[in-house]
């Protein structure tokens, strides 16, 4: 069976969907294109990619045991995040812990956002509060409206509670900085900050990490040049996701050699094989990997870092640090490079 | 010789160069990439791509005869126009006409504008005020920083003044709303903005016009879904650009066909055959157009457009009203479409 779909899958395996290749439903002006479910992840995690035009609005809510992790992909965002209105544009970073009220409405004329919830049981409420939709862009003009029974529906099927109260839209303020608290606290984080790790030429941005999400998962964006293929891989207990939103990559799965381009998301359950190389000269991956265990393998491969590009001249790969403890790593290396295995 | 290019030609002609292939000149935590200079396109108009690191600056300024238009492709841009501060993310747009003081400060931390200036005149001072420079991206720590005497040469080799008086950054507003004035006046535009009109499934939004720029060029930007490619034409009295901004295209120019993605330029100067063909589901493509005499071409094929993302059912194509008046625009139609030439 092929990882390259063109479909959501209804059932858990690795998989390839490419941008606009989600399930798509529709409300006013909005889309949301549902990457990954409940039942294409086994109940692990979910992603949807919400675009829509500017003032469309996601009603204030909050999920009772659920994490929600976005990340702006285009436009502007205004996100009212308990009780604090932030406007965010491309790349910002949006941290929801369980029992946070939250709301957003698209501020800029095409604003797009991904969206990541662990466990797995919020994104079945699209298919309650929109019509299937076959266009990948949003509508012109408004198609239906959400009504309350809708809500209401939405919150008896899914872990999603609207809550009353008003929204004074309009007094956001532009992210800027930002730093991962050491709890389960929302926060907000400009693109480019997080707690930096550099890999030799690739350097990895913790949005999330275990300490964030009670080791529920870790959130982590990747940039890089142009450069060779990582080591062939596999997980014997976590998930990992990748979805390109800048340049663009090779991966491998199962053997499988696809390439990523903005928009394209893999799905890499444990015990797929994996690897990946970066295409572009500039190239952006971002990742939720599901429990947050494999966060020590970032901690041990990674020098601390600074500065909020990769640098002119590589540092060192400490692969021997990897080594040395790759039995308390959740990795099991296949091989140098799946070039190498050709 | 192909018009597929890896460096800036030294002559006039027409040339495609990829993302990364300028040539590259590093000041502070800033490149400049000089995409289309003075000797490229013949004295007609230049292109530049600016990225840098959040902080980094460009002095207050003016140009005594030249025009500049700067659109935003990445992070955030802090832009003192005329007294005012603006708040640029990307897809904004800065209209700039002679004599208007104007500076900037890198906001986001990667931040990355195209900079057209018309006619040739100013490009040369990257050759001045940085020195050659070999990776793509900014480099993280600073290469030089800029010196006084250096301001003096620029401003001796090239249509640049810089000006004495305090900047004060901090004070900018995010970019909402705008409309093209008619007048050659100072203005910006949000993203999605501009003077709109709809070609089938192509929206056209004309972010400088004639009136704009006193006849001296229009600075258009198209979105579109996947299509089929335009008629085959040439222009006999003007230069066109196309600068892919998002998703794919596929352009043919003298009968060779190319792939553009993000970053890429096309420089097709009159008398070039060209055609170009959308290849992803949401493609953006901008365009300085000089001079300005093509302006009636959109005004006669497009039809007037309140929205700002292209119908999900496109509308009428009316090549009929440009063939009816064919003679009185810049335009030779060789071939219904590339393809058919095969």
């Amino acid at each position: 069976m092929t990882v390259v779909c063109t479909r959501l899958p209804q059932e858990m395996r690795p998989y390839l969907l490419r941008a606009g290749e989600g399930e798509r439903y529709v409300f006013g002006r909005q889309v949301a294109s549902v990457m990954a479910s409940s039942q294409s992840t086994g109940g692990v995690f979910e992603m949807v990619v919400l675009s829509g035009g500017k003032g469309e609005e996601f009603p204030l809510h909050r999920h009772a045991k659920s994490y929600e992790s976005v990340i702006v992909l285009e436009g502007k965002l205004e996100f009212l995040l308990n009780g604090t209105y932030h406007l965010l544009t491309a790349g910002d970073y949006v941290h929801i812990p369980p029992g946070t009220p939250h709301a957003y409405r698209m501020a800029g004329h095409r604003t797009k956002l991904a969206s990541y919830t662990v466990p797995g049981s919020i994104s079945a409420m699209y298919s309650i509060l929109g019509t299937p939709y076959a266009p990948v862009e949003h509508p012109a003009k408004p198609v239906g409206a959400i009504t309350a029974e809708q809500l209401e529906q939405a919150s008896a099927a899914a872990d999603i509670e609207f809550l009353a109260g008003p929204v004074l839209w309009g007094a956001s303020s532009v992210v800027e900085g930002g730093v991962n608290p050491g709890a389960a606290a929302p926060y907000v984080l400009e693109s480019g900050e997080g707690d930096r790790l550099l890999t030799a030429d690739q350097l990895h941005s913790i949005l999330a990490s275990q300490k964030n999400t009670d080791g529920e998962y870790i959130f982590v964006s990747s940039i890089g040049p142009k450069g060779d293929p990582i080591v062939e891989h596999y997980h014997e207990h976590h998930t990992e996701t990748f979805f390109c939103t800048k340049g663009e990559m090779t991966m491998w799965a199962n053997g499988e050699e696809i390439r990523l381009q903005p928009g394209d998301f893999l799905h890499v359950p444990a015990g797929t094989l994996h690897s990946y190389r970066l295409n572009a000269d500039y190239t952006q991956v971002v990742g939720l990997l599901v429990s947050g265990l494999f966060e020590p393998f970032f901690r041990t491969l990674g020098d601390p870092y600074e500065d909020h590009i990769f640098p002119s001249e590589p540092g060192p790969l400490r692969m021997d640090r990897v080594l040395s403890i790759i039995h308390e790593l959740d990795l099991k290396v296949v091989a140098k490079s799946p070039l190498d295995r050709k």
